[in-house]
């Protein structure tokens, strides 16, 4: 059961992400996909007073009568909400307003927590692990947003100074893992925590398959463009030819040349392109075409999962520090950390999934359509947050998560 | 190998279907989705100019030189086009001279077939069962576009006298078949024709699961509508929910509520609802939340094809002349025929699929991102045109199919 | 006062208009801003019906009870309309019926004016002669829509043979034609017809001004174009620049570059632009661009009239038959005819303007907002039609009237 | 001419209105309409750099060599700009740097201004001049822009306290001033300052008019909202019905009904509606379906300045500090302040407008179409920024002005 201490902890992991931050930074949105980090503050605070203090105590006043309207992400059981694109209009409450609403939910929550009290409520200690699962989830969305938005300002600003370059470094030579296939599990099994999405673990038959032992890098990457990638249709899915011929992919989402030099928009600013580490920010489109041009193809969500079940959660986690992907080390898959890792799966139900009763039901299930699935974590991903069943999801134009891909054959 | 009589009889089988169409008819594109009857008859007919006389006869003069920009539907390989949601404005060239265009094709076409020709160029007489196969796809496509066009007339034209309805009939009560799942094959295996996007056949694991025996009746889908099925989130996916929150749905697509008796517009113009019958027209959205207000789930596509696998492919088709879903008959399940029913599969490629070399290849792989699978047929549905391991596939929010769906559980 | 002869002429011009048309042409709406040829031939009609027979006989039976849905225009007083941007999807009813319609109403209206029997209607007169005015307005529009209809298709059809090129003709040097201005009246004045937004007839206050004395010809425009007018911002207004900007604008509406020369699309198809006739088919903010290259200016609405005023109403009007702007001939300043011709006037109410009662009053007066004046008829209007004092009007990024411009200062 | 206290008085009254803004408040953009306040402070001090400091000493270096990008307005002749609609995303610059941009730059102007050295260059005087007109008109757009976003925030923030509401006060009877007319001159004459569009001085033949003695209230225009007015197309333009229909219009901009009570937010928040102010946020539609309503007309421009001239520019000023329309008082015709009053006319250049060359020129020239004048001033205009001649423009459909509407016949 979590506790005072575990909770404070993945609470001020939040709050250490914004120090770099102006009074201003907290409220820019510069991309409807975005949210300010003010915003997510606050949203992830009203989590833990609307599904866990509301609930517990029923006739509890709430913190703010209207915060119910401006800080409800998605949750159509709660009400209606503040349109999403809107998000970076709200100047009031202020950033002062903002921090004070976590002082005091956080101040409630760890007295309920300390006391032990949650566990006379059924229910609520797997609700507070939910919450701060939740609040790793907008830990990474806020630094893919302020990433996102920064680079819409013109000035390019850092968000931190950053490491200097892993100028000169050589991507491994890639090499291909041989797996049997055959009747494998899927899917979460056990008594930690996982998203319902993950579940309920089940069976499925994978013929044998081969995976890449590293990512794509962007120097591969670099060669598909070269060899005009973005300009013959027959490598490219439909939809995605559609997005091309609309003039808006030519490159990796934070890709600029500029006099005649690849530069690579990172927290720490505009850098010269890492030719070895992982391409980033490129759409499920991007992907497909890329592993076409390269005779392969992308791995399928079960394939990555039975490669990746028993293997250890390592690699470039957001407690590295250097935010960004980072060139190949070792000889290990590196399946987890850098970027996430597209896959060829569609966003759908495991056999018999069901959601949680209630509002929180609606926290994975109802997005299944549309989108695709990731696995892996990327260099702004908490490592605690990680496992190998972990789905992730994207509309496969998205591009603004850390994400790249692995080939498969 | 296909004989100049078959080409003859499905090409024939085309005209017969504009038979009751004026030349204005002929032109009337109501909707991007659609194309008008007359672009139908030419674009089937450049299908085998294009892809047949042309590579057969690489210094043959075409019909006309612009026809590969006016006709061609989505073949990049082939060059640019005429935007597809602006085919309703080429007025010229005329009914008149697309039939001349037909006729000719088709004679050239049955010399080569008649003398056996074709053989001695490999791949030929495949090409030619492809293009047979196409021109039935445009034929379901034709009576679903005119329907959808003459809906958008205040005047509801009719297309066809229609039958009586079959007033009073009842729907069988729904029962539950049991299959055991395991794992099963599914893909197309064999001589005869299949698409590219049926193989390769394959091997898939499933849970036991169980299907209803018939189509969700309209009766049902009242039932969901008089429930609030479209005023209630929790039913639905996000992306759905969204659609039914601008105010796009509200209903079936061609139901219309005049004088409080709800009717329905079908080729023969606007009837009483029939409550007895197969429920049609609804999106992926609107079948995924039905099945969720019923406690049910959509089947997937998997599951779908082994219980079909041996099957008689046996309802109610194009041929059967009433041009829409009918009361449930006998006791059989119905798996074909009637609807094309919406599955819960997205449709990906399976294992292993390769397209095929050249611009035919554009024929199904691209389009494998964002679309749902559907099986079975419908009435508009040439017989001769389906098998168990037919994968028909639409946006999740198109309608202007004749489909409906099915219950699993 | 109208008789039966002088209607069956204006109605029967109508009808000569579409003979070279087919089915599918009468139905062909390529822009937004057209009708279909056969929805011109059923308003003019409705028109009739509407707004005499309907109020001359109140108890009559309609000819169609949807006619009031489908052809009504944009009269509010009248009800729902079918949306203008769909006029192109009504296949039905036909062209035949259209005819027919046609037929019927100019036999009862035909009927009553040979009997005199409309004198006994106080208002009825004058409302069958705007009836007729607004025939010939659509005899104009009818021809001003094919075209851009054609046009959008790319096989560039034909809708006459028409004469052949002006080759060789140069235009007549342009020289400047002094005005005293002063108080002058402008405005429509006597017992003749006029719309009624040309009333009441009043004085405004011009300083002295000169006109061009022929319009800008094509070829003086090519030299506003190879001298880059359309990539020069200070020759635009803002408004005008905002639409070269995103790419709409770079030449007039039916000009096009055709390895390397350049053509202009006529009713007779593509021919060789001829520079030394008017400039046809610039908006509003490309005639003013041009004026302000070239040191000038447009006109305003009252100084062309006050130039007009006592002139004949001659020129090349839609009777000449060559259905578009002819080079300059003789030493006329040739103020009508040709071209429309582009003010600098935003159509407003004249001082005293007061709408007609009912629904007829919805003809001019509600649309004085956001549009240009324009002054003198066109190759396609007829002759008949014209006087000084007219105003016709379009939103000044509007092209596909044909209209140019002429000088002033 | 102009000296280094005047500059700064005019310098600092910019400040002075930002004084109850926080950090986020600065960059806050809810419409595309409205800039940032941040953007204002730093796009008026641009203007100096640019327009005056930049030409005196042209080898001077920049302060930023990215701020011609990010502030510069609308000026093609300086080259491309951040979009406009995109302000609202530059969290950097900060305020702080804003703030010292400002300071830096005063010291640069003050100095020159203090040693008389502007009147050395030609032309430069008169530049200070416009740019401290330019920082009043920046001066109104800061409050409207304010009011507008803030008015987009659930909470509905307060600007400032305000003052109590003047509860129960009666709008004086409304009478009618007589005005004879004939041949009067308008436009700027003299020596003072004036924009360029206020010239040249020029007569105007007017028929006799009367005008309302004061602005049409609120309370009024609630009358004609009772009275069906949004729902009677006859009192309607066109366009203005367009938009009625579309939803958008139902009331003036800020107008609310809570629990059955009509509220308005203003400055200091919502509060009740004053129903013996002038009605203010109405579009050009609504000013004008209200005067049809009323059985009367807007004024022309030129009526309103052969009324206004001559008289003392007195009134409800932005000095007065109450920052909302308030109740006549009286018996003057309160020409001035309160609300910009919508004419009848279109925004167009006088006879012989010439507007000044080089990037100035663009300042008011290139936005002559599709815009309509306003004249007066409000209650967030500086008095001294006031004249008769002054003409104010926005388009028809815009509201966010404080802008009202005076009555003519």
């Amino acid at each position: 059961m979590i506790g005072g201490a575990e909770y404070r902890a993945v609470r001020a992991a939040t709050i250490g992400l914004v120090e770099p931050l102006t009074a201003e930074d907290m409220m820019v949105q510069a991309s409807p996909d975005v949210s300010p980090p003010k915003w997510h503050l606050a949203h992830t605070t009203w989590f833990f007073e609307r599904f866990i203090l509301a609930e517990v105590f029923p006739g509890r006043t709430v913190h703010h009568p209207q915060y119910d309207y401006i800080f409800n992400s998605y949750y159509e059981a709660v009400g209606k909400r503040h349109p999403r694109p809107a998000r970076g209009i709200l100047s009031r409450p202020s950033v002062a307003e903002v921090r004070e609403y976590r002082r005091a939910i956080d101040e409630e929550m760890s007295a309920l927590l300390e006391k032990g009290g949650l566990s006379e409520w059924p229910g609520m200690p797997e609700r507070v692990e939910l919450g701060l699962h939740h609040e790793q989830q907008h830990q990474e969305l806020l630094l893919m947003d302020i990433k996102r938005s920064f680079f819409e300002n013109p000035l390019r600003p850092a968000y931190f100074s950053g490491a200097g370059e892993a100028a000169g470094k050589q991507a491994r030579a890639l090499s291909w893992r041989e797996y049997s296939g055959g009747l494998v599990e899927i899917g979460h099994r056990g008594d930690r925590f996982s998203f319902d999405n993950e579940l309920p673990a089940h069976r499925v038959y994978l013929e044998p398959f081969q995976l890449a032992d590293r990512a794509v890098t962007s120097g591969e990457y670099l060669e598909f463009i070269e060899d005009g990638g973005y300009r013959r249709p027959e490598l490219w899915l439909s939809d995605g030819w559609a997005a091309v011929g609309e003039g808006t992919l030519g490159a990796p989402l934070y890709w600029e040349q500029i006099d005649g030099a690849w530069m690579e928009f990172t927290l720490a600013g505009n850098v010269p392109l890492e030719l070895a580490a992982p391409v980033s920010h490129v759409s499920f489109y991007e992907a497909d075409a890329y592993a076409r041009w390269a005779n392969a193809r992308l791995p399928t969500e079960a394939e990555w999962e039975a490669a990746a079940t028993g293997e250890n959660v390592r690699g470039n986690f957001v407690e590295n520090g250097t935010l960004r992907p980072e060139p190949t080390r070792g000889n290990e898959a590196q399946l987890f950390g850098d970027v996430w890792e597209l896959t060829a799966s569609a966003y759908l139900p495991y056999p018999g999934f069901r959601p949680a009763p209630g509002a929180v039901g609606e926290y994975n299930g109802k997005f299944m359509s549309n989108q695709i699935v990731l696995r892996g974590g990327s260099c702004l991903t908490p490592r605690s947050h990680l496992r190998a069943s972990y789905r992730n999801f994207f509309y496969p134009a998205q591009r603004w998560c850390c994400q790249g891909l692995r080939l498969a054959r």
